[in-house]
């Protein structure tokens, strides 16, 4: 492997409980070389898993959070003015075409366009990708994967992805662990007991209910671990909540009680 | 031929069966020069044909993605700044004008005005190309020829083209092919035998039929190339046509039920 | 003549049949060096007659395809880095109004306001092009002429020409030609014979009747042209037809049928 | 006088009739270094007027054509860079300022509000012109003086001046001469005789009562010179109305047949 | 005091009427260090009184006029390409707060939002300018203060200051002085008589009250100035307050009438 | 510590009294590592805290002030041209990431996405900045610590923080300290007798109770500290209260007469 590659080598398991067969399904599409989307909720383990099988399949994993401001040249590279000169230099997209890394896009609708674009026909049979500004074309390297992600419920229409792009991608579907799990999920990664763990999983469970009528989100398991983990180091559970729970996910004053209400459903009132 | 456009020439037959006589009339424009525009859904094979072509008139093949970041410098080229000062780099444009290749546009409506205006003079009795910013007039090579291609569903009448550019092309439909004929292709792609194929075509038709229904797009011939090929590699039909055919083109819940539904259709219930 | 210049000249005469007299009105105009206005619809000879002009006046001829993207540097000039630091070159107005050429903007009204304001002192009693950014006042050549074009048919009111501008020039308009002599350029440009170019004619004047109801622009000369030549070559009229008039100037389904109906009027049905 | 200035000197008396006592406030208002502010309709003789002016008073007049693309740096300087590194370039209000010229901001309202701000220390008791860029304090020279024009007819509201950058200057307003003055400059610069002139006069006062409506502008005295002209080498006098005056100034056919019912109201029908 | 001050220290006093205890007040905040806020309609005394307090203090002044393409790095500095590479040049406000000067930013509402937020450390118990692009935490000097004016009556919600920048700030109200004060300064400064001047002050009061009814703003005592140094020098008064105060305000022709009424209701229709 | 971070250690404690257990809560949030999101309304304290518990932490403590003219590169750094070539200079959350500060964005809901998008790795388990363009990955410094604030009372709609962003931060809930706790940092600010201190608490209450009602914002307690600063050094208390009270926060006549009662409700009417 090139050695460019090596700090994007994930060394240690990251802890992923599997809900179905996608592992099985994402190695499939994998072996064939095919584009991946995965679709799912904030914090529901999308950015988990893609590290889970880029660990398992021993392959590094360069990651890049899209965002409107983001330019294909932030993708592709630049040229930089060097004492020689202008010197090209590869940005994280050519890295992981040239050398043979799997290239993960975080919430892709809000990249441009000119940065979806960008990815067509590294994604048909040419595979390849031309940088245009270099006059070079870059033929993908085998090991090269493409891996995308984005939450389906709450992009706007102006952000939705062209069907000439979704076209050209294999998609799994992905939402938050089923109670069981994520208990285990929440114990295992912050400390506290699975009846405490449990505890908060309800909570959970009853603010993603509310998504739509006024949260864009419910808390995620990512939340419940840092409040488990809070509470593991002595703070009081109304506090450890409100602090890593409810606080940060709204600023509307009825939901705010709402969600408290939550929480005393499950721990009584404050103290 | 120029050896910068060695590598843009097409070793392998691609695939591509005809629907009509479209290799005859692209052959005739083409001999004459005429700037060329090819019409047609995402996924319908508009890509295909343009390499087909390129293989079959033996000429080395430029394909540009455009998009509304695409400045008509990335057409043209550009001064970098090297040891020497400012140096002339050929854009890719340019690259097909001076040495003869054909040039192909892929979705130029996504294009800004001054990227279709820089086309202009390439399009008429003059065929030439003036490099503004370098003061020069490039004379097309004989060998240059210009083809754009556009899907004419779904872009909006901001993006349509203008009239006086228009007028500079021939054009040709395409149109999904004909149910025996995409069987025959699914088949001969992915390696599943042909009654398989026709069951994914039949449900790529029935998704089709969902345009302009909350579809963009139905599913395309490439899709049921990949869910057939996963199929042929053992993942079972249900998951493989969810992967590859319905997940990636709809996040909308009652369109993915029905897409859904048209695959149990073929496949029966999952087990 | 400066050399500069050379690349710019006409060299064989470029076929033009005058409708009226525009040919001695222009000239007249020309003669006491007043900027001229073009106006007329797209495709219905105006580059034509300016080429034309150029030949028959022997002046060199600049042109330029005016875009919202255009900057007002495009026109006159930028400083290039080099060796030496940086170094100006002249734009091709610049280049016009320094060494006497005809500088021809067509599709004037695309323009930005700094484009257009840039050419005000060059069409008053002063005669001048103020290179703000290099502190040179260019006094213009006594054989500099402007001329521009525009389709007003079709220009929103935003980007209409402001008043101060249009006050500068003289205009003259344009249409397409009679049926009659349409049919004669057809016929001597295709290489059809007469009766067939009055044909092709026909469906054109169909067309254009079409204009402002559903077609922003009829069938053009130009692409009469293009017809007639690939009929000369062998392919079947309503091939030739398809693919040369009516696919490139719509997609509306209905409007298609509409004009493959106005082929079949001429032609009969298609075998 | 510095010699960069020397260009920027009127030699010969440019023609002017002076329509009241402007000459005599305008010098007044010059002696005691007011900023003054032109207002009227586009083709009036503002411009006319400052260039008599400069000539009459013997300074160096700049004048600059405002638009919304124009930034502060244009008119101040910028910074290029050369064999020792960036040098300063004084842009032509810094010229103007330095060295003691008439500064003319020809249609000041299309300028944007940068540009508009740029002028307001060197517009009270202050008198001088901040280069920030540069950290320099430029003293505006004692025969500097700052001129602005504008058109109060048709600019919108967005782009009304600033009451804080009105307050500023004195304000005289012009309109287009009367009758009688206005044939009196059509005969002298056209070379027709005063009977004609008076014609195409009442031809241009028709069309600036349509102001308004449908008409932005009316004929201007400009157009009438150019028509006469025309007029007096020979061209007929229906062609040149047509060709100088009433095809230019809009694109409305009603407009035009109403414009070419007045010149035959003049000439009689066209032959 | 740094040298680079020097230019901007007020040499002679800057003549001043104050209306009320402003001095005291102004004085007694700047000696707090507390950034001071003018509120006061346009043309009323707010940069006079400033640069007086500045000369009264004996603090160099450096004033910078906002707008909406100000940017920060106008305000900070920014590097600039030299023989050495690039070099760091202060900014106007970079300057004040090393070395200690006042820096009065006028119309600070016109401001794009990074020049305000780039005030903030500036204004509360840090007192620090970060030069984020240098990696430099300037330290104000003890002599550095901020003064900002804005005009309260015209500008519109979308440039309103953020609640956060204005608390950070001490604020006085201007207004035009009392009829007595200004027949006093119009006298001082233009050299009419005080029967004269108070002539002028009235139509000015009169105008004033037409603010909110079309006018954005009444004529200033700066123009009363100028029309009294017109008069002084032998204008006719009706054509001095046409040229100094009424013609400069408004484009509007019912306006102007009434404005001219105001005019003949002191001086007697014009001769 | 690296010395670069020397001059962002507080070296005074910072007057701060708590009004709650946010001390230790934020201590147990930091000492995980959790980033921390502090709300509350302008000037009520959440700069302040975040300074005391850097000093009290012994952090070294780097302030941004977030805007929507803030670009990411103003965060991580660029490459500026030096005689070596371009060199990188690290930005202020690089400077933060690669040493171990504490980095604290204020007002971070005025950030641009990509502002927003650059902190996501620093906040999951990766704790990593990519500096995309200088192909490197800082790992954080185990004392690098993330802390953003903002108002959650009067940001719009466009502005709130994306929910993927949110779920990533602990956050605590700030608001003005009750009345006997604001009445002694008052006094104990601004020197003023802890009666007097009282009366202004109680004015900037009645203010608060008008947010919502015209009113952004109501009397911060550091607007109290000015005025009763003011106050101290014999300024009258309806002046001072005028000048750093209720002169700064609205423009609105009907508001400052409202306000100008609560002072008098006080201190009685003005002699």
């Amino acid at each position: 492997m090139n050695p460019s590659l090596q700090p994007y080598l994930i060394e240690r398991e990251p802890y992923y409980r599997a809900a179905g067969n996608e592992v099985a399904l994402f190695a499939a599409a994998f072996a064939r070389g095919l584009p991946m989307m995965l679709k799912g909720p904030t914090g529901c383990g999308k950015t988990r898993f893609i590290e889970h099988m880029a660990w398992r399949l021993k392959r590094p994993l360069i990651t890049l959070a899209c965002n409107e401001d983001m330019a294909a040249s932030d993708l592709v590279g630049r040229y930089l003015l060097d004492v020689q000169g202008t010197v090209w230099h590869d940005g994280p997209l050519t890295t992981a075409v040239r050398h043979g890394a799997i290239c993960y896009l975080d919430e892709v609708v809000e990249a441009r366009q000119d940065t979806t674009v960008v990815i067509h026909p590294l994604t048909d049979e040419r595979r390849m990708l031309p940088l245009d500004k270099r006059g070079e074309l870059v033929k993908a390297h085998p090991d090269f994967r493409l891996v995308v992600s984005y939450n389906p419920g709450y992009q706007s229409v102006a952000k939705d992805m062209k069907p000439s792009t979704r076209q050209r991608f294999g998609a799994i579907d992905f939402d938050f662990p089923a109670p069981a799990l994520e208990t285990e999920v929440v114990a295992h990664e912050s400390g506290v007991n699975p009846a405490l763990a449990l505890q908060l999983v309800k909570i959970a469970e009853q603010s993603r209910a509310l998504r739509g009528r006024g949260l864009d989100e419910g808390i995620s398991t990512r939340m419940l671990v840092h409040a488990g983990a809070l509470i593991a180091e002595g703070i009081g559970v109304h506090d450890a909540c409100a602090l890593a729970m409810t606080t940060p996910i709204t600023d509307d004053r009825d939901l705010l009680v709402a969600l408290a209400g939550f929480v005393e459903a499950q721990f009584g009132p404050r103290r």
